[in-house]
């Protein structure tokens, strides 16, 4: 299935319609099975669905590595795609005790969910490690998102979500969705598939930072999470408690840093206050 | 609880690292119950959640007037809200024989859900009406929007939707949240809530046109949905099915007519092509 699909619009531009027509992205429902039962069902940009696979059941707390998942299966379903996710043996048994124990399928991580209890459950504390950014690679990770982002360009409607690894090496991976929570499981995906460690990049978003954005960088143990617009509150107290970087408003060479500002390495940066 | 809160930061401007101050919104798990059972959890802005509670329940097909629900209680549960509604004996049993046929929760309408079926439930037609809009009034439903977001110039973090009824009347109602999916479900609360008739205004909103957008502006009636930004392929497509009128990438006096451009009137504007 495409990503995008061209459809016919009138456009009223300086006072006059015409006919035009647009690249718009799809967006389908995307079920996620184990074991052949249906565990969420997301609306989705029908692209990089094996990452999407892999993001979300990290995110999910569902998988602790990519080798937990043996076999990742598409299946046309109607007007969707059953994603067809199978777990090697003791992920499996895990995942079917925690079930025993929930009520209801855990949908995004927020919706759906039982009780206030788990849409406010800690994130472990991110290891501290050695992750530094210069203001100049801040800005050149937001800029090298921009710039990856193919499917926005063509369609302006979807978000993007990157994995920027500091000293020369650059935006090492990005994908795109129409939801921004996909975007960022879908680039958790790739991390992880590409056999890349959380702790040694930053993740850098186009959207806002609400607490599922932090809860799921935290999960690929990304220690400094960038986005183009700014934090609310959880987030930030989310942010705090995880020892995480966070950045927000990040826009040409500016941005503004709401917790852990150790990890911006002002020195060696031709801009010292 | 108020619906912002003031963080401290360190804000890198012009290349100069100084202490700062921003006002970010809050975020907060709110549970709506049913008859002392929760139906769903969702993470929203802490402000008109007895006007969020009327919405999601008209988006969620549960009632279909402000009369089917005889009480909202907002109740504090921990780090979060519970709001407690009741519904009128006969809303209630419907819900409860609706929950019988269901394996589990629903959440924001999409996440969560069962079947892939579910989430590409088609929408009701919409009564044809007499609603149009001049180009102008189009641009000037866009303009009261933005000028009403108290809440978002504070601090640009939040989502807007508007009830606009044209002919010299206005934006009639608007409402913010941290998601766009909660804002336009509180719009349509205050709509119902203030006896407005759905079918006589456009909504508005500051967001992109996902599917959900369509169905929630679809419950409330209303035939013309006008958003800032594009919409995906599958709102277009239920948008048609619906009958209804879709207006994306409003912007300034500009926008685009993806689908019924018959309620868009060219005649009596200045803007005769």
């Amino acid at each position: 299935m495409a990503p995008a699909r061209r459809f016919p619009s009138l456009s009223f531009r300086a006072g006059e319609l015409v006919k035009a027509e647009r690249l718009v992205p799809e967006e389908v429902p995307v079920a996620f099975s184990y074991g052949g039962s249906t565990h969420a069902v997301m609306m989705a940009t029908p692209d990089d669905l094996g990452d999407f696979a892999l993001g979300f059941s990290l995110a999910e707390g569902i998988i602790a590595r990519a080798g937990d998942i043996l076999a990742i299966d598409l299946v046309e379903a109607g007007e969707g795609i059953d994603v067809q996710i199978t777990l090697a043996d003791s992920t499996a048994e895990a995942l079917t005790a925690r079930r025993r124990r929930m009520a209801g399928p855990v949908g995004c991580g927020l919706c759906g969910i039982e009780s206030i209890e788990q849409a406010t459950r800690t994130v472990p504390s991110l290891a501290e490690g050695a992750l530094r950014l210069t203001p100049e690679e801040i800005a050149e990770a937001m800029q090298a998102l921009g710039a990856a982002q193919t499917l926005n360009r063509e369609t302006r409607a979807v978000h993007g979500a990157g994995f920027y690894r500091p000293g020369g090496q650059g935006l090492v991976a990005m994908r795109e969705d129409v939801g921004r929570h996909n975007a960022l499981d879908k680039l958790c995906g790739a991390v992880l598939h590409a056999g890349l460690q959380g702790s040694e990049g930053a993740v850098v978003v186009t959207s806002r930072l609400s607490v599922e954005m932090v809860q799921k960088a935290a999960a690929l143990g990304s220690p400094v999470l960038i986005a183009i617009s700014a934090p609310t509150a959880l987030a930030i107290r989310t942010a705090e408690t995880a020892g995480m970087t966070l950045i927000g408003i990040a826009r040409d060479e500016d941005f503004e840093i709401f917790t852990r500002p150790d990890r911006v390495s002002m020195e060696g940066s031709r801009h010292v206050a």
